[in-house]
């Protein structure tokens, strides 16, 4: 990896349109703050990428209503439980919330976003969160920005609030990027128990949001992976926070945005690495890199085969260069490879070049190069032109302590 | 589970018109046997199923090459190396064992199968091996019939050798099945480092024996998991035991194998029931059945989803009644779900009723019933009529331990 991801959250100043509250709500613990809102003091554009799951939670059903609205004026997050499998009462409870915030805000209930994340199968506390909502509003106008509560008010397992930013430009004036997200279990492609919200001070339509976050997520948190899991609630929001001061027209010309989109870019790969660094007992962030497959699908079906595999995750775990395990992995590809075209690099040791051992190749020194906490493995199927990325961790045995443990 | 799954293995006498033969030779450990010898006094049939990996191992070659001679004289097994990724040389050296076993035995090349299983990448100890081939063939002429010596000399990281017999029946005559089985990592569907050979002193054709092959496989090799990884070298045989004293004509005739074809589906069911208790560091055997859903296939692709769910391992690796996971691995389902129908019981105990989590439903209960050995999940997805059994274990730490460390 050319730069070195880190647990430490950086400065990031204040946005100017929005506010962020936080609250203690006692959902499932007691001692920390578990309810966020993200005022906008105008409506923002948005767009809004879903999980894929057959049992998504109450609020993503509500987010699938809401899909084609493109505005936002209010969005909440709790986290501590996901509202998943609730049933009826799940969702009623998702209307409470929604209306309640609709009132004080006064806005239509298609501008106020919902996101959840938790333990399944449990009703909200839903006296103490409207409750909450009254005294959050009361709170004396006074912006109360804080990017690093709210990093730290929307975790669950996680064990660091996770937080990007970034300058970014659009035909030579200056926006920003900010980003947070959270995760650290149950992340696979297709979203996972992920949450993340980028905000950009940068005027920019829904309709060009959308375009620039589908885009994004297929390279960033759709390209991580801790367990092959895929959870009831996951969503990434695009926010453009449209302040009065900033009266722009829309961007949509492609060109304009490539800036945009490349530093946005960044900024989503950035808070999706840091979600797989803190993927749950992982010791290693483990980078994926298939090129010369025949299409970009195929290199990206390889690169999660290779990196969904427990047996490739306990190997880089235990610092053990069993190479013998990728080329299984490659393996499991589901569209044919040549495997006298394989090249494999660990680091930057040649360990298979065109299908054969390098003659130099020492086990030694790729066991040493297995010590550090960020590991790069490339692979050239030498098929043609495909190239995909994808992030994962080692699996340890700390993995299992907290999952066989969670909620007790 | 109807029959609790046990560690022991059975009582299996002799069949005729085989002889098994181990020895030593040192190929990993030089404490063990790791090279089995079955001879059929006259050519056996024989039908073999073979992993679907893009990266097989060079004996996976040559079965693919001899597939339709469906004649076998001698099957060769080695533990302790894989012969996989080896290039042109581990080609060669297969072909090396295939033409002196052919001289020894005298017959042709193509009715000698060869299976390995080990470590991925290093080439077979081929001089050990050929001498050990002209010793074993020395061996005065005595039958050496010994099962658990098979089932043991086959064995990799398993903890305990595998084997079932079963009396059976065609057209109101007795016959045998006997099986062996290794295999206790890297399990998954389409095969994955598991060996199994069964053997009939039933008089069946090479094509009834690959009918009967291909069925049985599907219900039970191929709907086992461990970790979701598929191996280079698996593989499953089925022979006839053609002795001289059995001149019976081969049964084609479905209908008559009826009592046959269920009899070996147990014991193949029971063969991977025991890979998946010998799953590394698996605490519990766990059976998950899916009906009511549209097609047998969605019924497969669910079982296989909560299956291969970490976090539903963890959990009952916790004994933790964290149904909400099994609800998040159901909403991974290929195909769509309809939650408010969905039922789950997990063991006895009624969880969820039609999306409904059941009035008398008691944590307590279920907490008591995953301390058990033998675990039953049961799902209905009131869709249709599509069944299917997936068995799996749970993930410890111990997975880990084996895993991080396999080769040191």
């Amino acid at each position: 990896m050319k730069k070195k991801i880190i647990k430490v959250f950086p400065k990031i100043k204040l946005m100017k349109g929005l506010e962020i509250r936080t609250a203690s709500v006692g959902i499932k613990s007691t001692t920390r703050e578990d309810v966020t809102l993200i005022i906008f003091r105008e409506l923002a554009n948005v767009a809004t990428v879903l999980t894929k799951s057959k049992t998504c939670a109450a609020n993503i059903t509500w987010l699938k209503k809401i899909r084609n609205s493109g505005k936002a004026k209010v969005l909440f997050v709790n986290s501590g439980n996901a509202n998943a499998y609730t049933g009826k009462k799940g969702y009623q409870n998702v209307i409470h919330i929604v209306k309640t915030l609709s009132k004080i805000y006064e806005c239509d209930v298609k501008n106020i976003l919902i996101s959840s994340t938790g333990v399944i199968g449990e009703q909200l506390p839903i006296e103490k969160i409207i409750q909450a909502l009254h005294t959050l509003a009361l709170k004396n106008n006074k912006l109360n920005q804080n990017w690093l509560s709210f990093a730290k008010a929307i975790t669950t397992t996680d064990t660091f609030p996770k937080g990007v930013c970034k300058k970014t430009s659009i035909k030579n004036k200056s926006y920003n990027i900010i980003g947070v997200s959270k995760g650290s279990g149950m992340i696979a492609p297709n979203m996972a128990t992920m949450l993340a919200f980028i905000f950009t001070d940068a005027n920019l339509s829904s309709k060009a949001l959308n375009r620039l976050l589908k885009s994004t997520v297929q390279k960033s948190f759709n390209s991580i992976t801790v367990d092959g899991d895929t959870s009831t609630n996951d969503m990434v929001s695009l926010f453009s926070v449209n302040s009065k001061k900033n009266n722009s027209k829309y961007f949509l010309d492609n060109e304009i945005l490539d800036t945009f989109k490349k530093d946005l870019e960044e900024v989503a790969i950035e808070l999706a690495k840091k979600i797989v660094l803190d993927g749950e007992g992982a010791k290693k962030l483990i980078e994926v890199e298939v090129s010369g497959a025949k299409t970009n699908n195929q290199a990206k079906d390889v690169a999660l085969k290779i990196s969904n595999s427990l047996l490739v995750k306990t190997a880089i775990a235990g610092e053990d260069a069993n190479w013998g395990r990728i080329i299984m992995a490659i393996g499991k590809s589901s569209s044919s490879v040549n495997p006298n075209k394989i090249s494999l690099n660990i680091g930057k040791s040649a360990v298979i070049v065109n299908g054969e051992i390098c003659k130099d190749y020492s086990e030694e020194k790729v066991s040493e190069y297995l010590k550090n906490t960020q590991i790069n493995i490339a692979i050239d199927l030498s098929l043609g032109k495909g190239h995909h990325k994808v992030w994962t961790c080692d699996l340890t045995k700390k993995y299992i302590e907290i999952n066989a443990d969670y909620r007790s």
